[in-house]
């Protein structure tokens, strides 16, 4: 059992370190919040809300004596924050960061975070990306929702337990894997779906089969699920894509593959095996959903 | 105004024509509902749910002086039915159903329904296609959503103002356009979807980068929306893609080249051509979630 925090540093107070706040405040694990942010009125309205005690831009006054720090900030933020709190951080200050890419977080600690190298541990809680900002933050986003750490071969085990511990008490599911690992897996379950759907909004609003403004107004329910995605950040799916192209090109190819196959049965009138491969996606989803009941929402069916 | 309906057959009574027949008669608008359908323990289901009046098999007394009839049972069965019933159709009954695609339809009902084609009127309601049974029929499955009415040049006038009127008491939103036009148009916005959602759980569970099984534990609530559409039933899609397997085609491949530009960018670098064909889609999407806010479900965001 690791006794509560005196002082936990978040830096980009919005929905991941928001939760990550109220979950943490809520179990008593944690005495002090320092909020780190841009804006003046985003770090009020947290301080209002009761997320965190104070809002500081000072890094000096903010990493002293800290226990730990969550970065939580847009990633493509991440090689300036680094640089600009590693003068600070105390020898026994463990860092955890929130990002849905891991290799290109680990390289930039690489960089900037040498000296701390030893308590870094990289996690990608698997949680409601869509939404964002410190009102959107939520007690229990993380509960019951897979929260992956991927630390590097300098991590000590002690930093490890410590930063799966918080991450524990916010109520998540705590796997380790290789950063390498988690990217190849992410590039194929978000960041492809993201892709698809990016682009499935693009098909349509540039349709040349009909008007595409008509066309939309007969898109129904299955259509704005399937969507949903699309409506996430430009921005910050820009630099997830862009920080895995490489996994996320294997799997869009793959893919790609797989989408002319469908088109050749059809080219070919082959029921038997649009019916079957229809078929064996199905059982694919339904098997998964029944494996994953704990941590989906209901589905209505 | 019309007047109600002395008699209403529904051939096929499950999710759409149960939900149909609880509209029409929660509005006083037909006083008897007889169901026909293979399965005698769906029917009595249907009889006990307070759904239809009466089950029965034969025909000729079910269509003896019906003022209208459904189909709505799986289109694989369209060419069979219609066969079935046309010897007992009165001149005066109008006839309309629910299938997903609409030139089929027509072409099954110009062989077998030829002296009733004046009353026949094509629709298609674009409602929860994924649940299924009689049991999950609701009395405002229609209400608020888009039906397509797609007559032929031969259906008079009156049987389109009959057979709109009773769409349009169930509380849908009723556009009237070519069959061509309507399986164009849903080639682009619901069976290509489905396509892309049934691909993307056979290119996962057939992945090679990673265990298939381990690697759908890390997808998250984004993946559960976007595949949502891939648990609908195969033998359903199967009929539909192929019925309109040109249409769809043709959005494939414009899809495809689409797809094929993410990559393009994702291999060059392109982190600005990236972001702004995000932002494309991201506002497409937003524009038409605002611009159809009536019919829509709430979206969490």
């Amino acid at each position: 059992m690791h006794s509560a925090l005196n002082k936990l540093v978040i830096i980009g107070v919005g929905l991941i370190g928001g939760s990550f706040a109220l979950a943490l405040r809520k179990a008593n694990m944690v005495k002090q919040i320092i909020g780190v942010g841009r804006s003046p009125a985003n770090m009020q309205k947290a301080i209002d809300q009761g997320v965190i005690d104070e809002s500081t831009n000072d890094l000096a006054s903010a990493l002293n004596n800290a226990d730990a720090v969550l970065l939580a900030m847009p990633v493509g933020q991440t090689l300036r924050i680094m640089a600009d709190i590693e003068p600070h951080l105390q020898p026994d200050t463990v860092i955890t960061d929130a990002g849905s890419t891991k290799q290109d977080v680990i390289s930039a600690a690489r960089l900037h975070l040498q000296k701390n190298l030893a308590n870094f541990v990289p996690a990608h809680p698997i949680a409601g990306a869509e939404k964002s900002g410190v009102m959107a933050a939520q007690v229990d986003l993380f509960r019951n929702k897979h929260l992956v750490l991927t630390p590097l071969a300098e991590t000590n085990h002690d930093a490890i337990e410590r930063v799966k511990t918080l991450w524990q008490t916010c109520g998540a599911n705590v796997t380790q894997m290789p950063a390498d690992e988690h990217d190849r897996i992410l590039a194929a379950t978000s960041h492809l779906p993201h892709i698809l759907a990016f682009a499935l909004m693009n098909h349509l609003s540039q349709n040349t089969e009909s008007n595409p403004d008509y066309l939309l107004r007969f898109a129904g329910s299955g259509f704005q699920d399937f969507t949903r995605i699309a409506s996430s950040s430009p921005e910050m799916w820009r630099d997830i894509c862009i920080a895995n192209r490489d996994a996320l090109n294997i799997q869009i190819e793959a893919y790609q593959k797989k989408l002319a196959l469908f088109k050749e049965m059809l080219e070919e009138n082959n029921t038997k095996e649009l019916e079957e491969a229809f078929s064996h996606a199905q059982k694919t989803r339904d098997n998964w959903l029944k494996n994953n009941k704990v941590k989906q929402k209901k589905e209505e069916r």
